[in-house]
């Protein structure tokens, strides 16, 4: 990869625009502007966002196909996105681009699609803390973080997740109010690779938090589409002499 | 599970019922009746059948509620096999009721919704030889066989597979014309447990074959819903006091 | 398996035998022998014992050939494990046999060679609560429990636990001082499958607790043998007719 | 990594140094050499070689304290290896060096070591064909080469390859003779990530071949350390206040 990594920061954008609320407070420009700000001063980046209310929700066939990794953050509308853009991104993360599924996330019609299960989960919002513990210290998504991440005051997400288990689990999270979650969970699909990571919430200024954004880079730099030749599908002749048995 | 376990054996059956075919000669009651008279012989199995063309492609409410296990055989029909059945398909494999997915099943909808890829392959009809090569000596679905099946005229399925990653891969295999398979991949999904088994095709008589059936019913054994506590969602109060820190 | 599952419940046996101590009594026939009570007390299986020191640790060729699942509970005496006797039971594990480690077991020089890990983790013992999680409720070894076991007084083990990231991931503990644990990890060696669990120790009744009795009696179902061939190795003739190509 | 990634290639270079034969005639200074010379053409790496019959090995604490990848090919002279060594290279992988294991160092110490397990396959050597396919085309360690890669003439390495079920299995080979290997696998271990990789053999040109050694390269890249914490391991107080319960 030696052009700059092209990533899409997508947010849902509803709950910020409300007014007086505490999203607006935290996060006047919306979390995708804090996420894309944090990105844009990384280098070998190339940052831009997307929101649920422009047209096809910014993802136009043209900005997807421009797109190496696509982060995306949504609550309160998952049912206005739209099937055919939810089509349209399945249909690049098996071609190659990265997905990185930040916080509730998780119950986006997009994560589901992805994951094949209902993705339900706990949740609990009284502002208790999380501490994200590195559970495989040998993967590139932990650099530069201690052995965990504190974060002071956290929706809590619990157990059970219902997701396939990850091909590779980097996190787990302990929450005050006694669950456990894993939140730090990495898939590959097709061409494509998926990070999902639990931090972030709408009423906490968890995107400010150096450690949270350092691994939602290294979730970025993780997830940049392979070099790899792409698969054909279909029916192929033999690549041997075959003369089938009697 | 002191009780039968309730096996669903399905099948499209509709090359079958096509006059003069070969399907029609070696299968003449249709593909699922051919598995199903192996099952009914084991113990401990209770064994229906359902197919296509019944009301509610035989999957009603009803019959699913009553399953343990279903087998699915599928393939000049995927796109007829409406939404709504496979929506109910989907959330009864969460739930717990086993899976078995057999050669073309892995283009059905079920498939891919469960996948969350397109199940995509490479396939050639040439009646090629294909070795099935047990790689998981430790899993009970290798139970009775050799360190190998072989299948002495096949379809070949060939990778690039586009699924996950099996959470155990017990079979891989080598195809005369020069390709190889992840041929039986096991699949952990909400309660329920997935197993795709690539043997089978409905103008060979491989669904006579004793291993083949062997594999068959080691799955349905493997697949069998577990004992478990049904997991909650939702929003709970803590398990613990807390005091948020400040 | 029709016949009897044979099981051989090994303990260090040295904590309680020391005078006037908390594990003493706690277990003053030592936590083998209640361990074994309870599963002598189960449907299908034969129960034996062996202890660190009897003669060859108890586990002579004669008896290691004739189990099909061995426990492992060892903690202060780790060094005293003959290495011989650890390439025996390593061998028998990779022809097949389950092969279930206790707690501290986890440091034990059978376990570290199965993993080639230090299996090192973080402990601290202040009695503490334990809550440990099913994140797997499609495993039978989370049979019959419900979704948590809560432990009242624990010893905490912590993450990082230097383990290689299990085949299936059973159970997540939380810990009340603020750590978590892979506390219920499954995996396939050789022939064989090896299941760790978390909980018990030596100054807890732990090992009277019923769904810790539960999981282990799982565990023990689920490790046993598999009746599939034993790969031959070595250095066979070509299966296939070869034309090397020029 | 912003300084130079530092590999270290090691060989026991026996084959190589006996007179007259292929093995020396193919690889005259090694295959050691042969690698080398490859990787000291890319960019961003530091590359030197050791040997068997250096003093210890040529991996003194010094050269591997100062190793970010160590790659090893041994075959004739695997008993050879002190215990010490493999004691000092077993730590530094799980301290985070990248390892990379090449065709018949699968039945090295180490690996053996590393893996737990006998690491025992099925072999032969009548110079038959290979063809490795990429069964995960969103891995790095299949960038830049096309779906397979075809080996004239090569040793058949073939399953049950008795090897842990791969963390990510990123290639299998079918062999002209009949049978199937899992000849891609990666591996996380402590801190450290291991690629074992089928191809080479002192007897075909293999080494030379451009897509292998392209695969060697990316697998260095992948397995470079991670920037990490270091995990702690032993008795730490509790990070949270603890009032046992009762």
């Amino acid at each position: 990869m030696t052009d700059a990594l092209r990533v899409t920061v997508w947010n849902e954008f509803r709950h910020e625009q409300k007014p007086d609320g505490k999203p607006r407070e935290l996060y006047p420009k919306g979390i995708h502007v804090a996420i894309a700000d944090h990105l844009k001063k990384q280098p070998g980046l190339q940052v831009r966002t997307a929101t649920l209310d422009q047209p096809e929700h910014g993802l136009t066939e043209e900005v997807l196909a421009n797109t190496d990794v696509l982060t995306w953050w949504g609550h309160m509308a998952h049912h206005e996105v739209s099937d055919d853009i939810v089509d349209r991104v399945q249909a690049r993360i098996l071609q190659g681009m990265g997905f990185i599924v930040l916080h509730s996330g998780h119950y986006s019609k997009i994560f589901k699609r992805m994951m094949g299960t209902t993705c339900e989960l706990k949740w609990r919002e009284i502002g208790e803390k999380e501490r994200i513990w590195v559970v495989d210290p040998s993967h590139p998504i932990a650099d530069g973080i201690g052995q965990y991440i504190e974060i002071p005051h956290a929706e809590m997400y619990g157990e059970r997740f219902d997701i396939p288990q990850p091909d590779e689990l980097v996190f787990i999270s302990w929450f005050q109010g006694g669950e456990v979650f894993r939140s730090g969970c990495c898939f590959h699909r097709g061409r494509g690779k998926i990070f999902y990571f639990c931090p972030g919430h709408e009423t906490y200024p968890i995107y400010y938090q150096e450690e949270v954004l350092r691994v939602i880079h290294n979730g970025v730099k993780w997830a940049a589409p392979p070099e790899t030749a792409v698969p054909t599908f279909g029916n192929p002749g033999p690549l041997e002499d075959v003369k089938p048995a009697e």
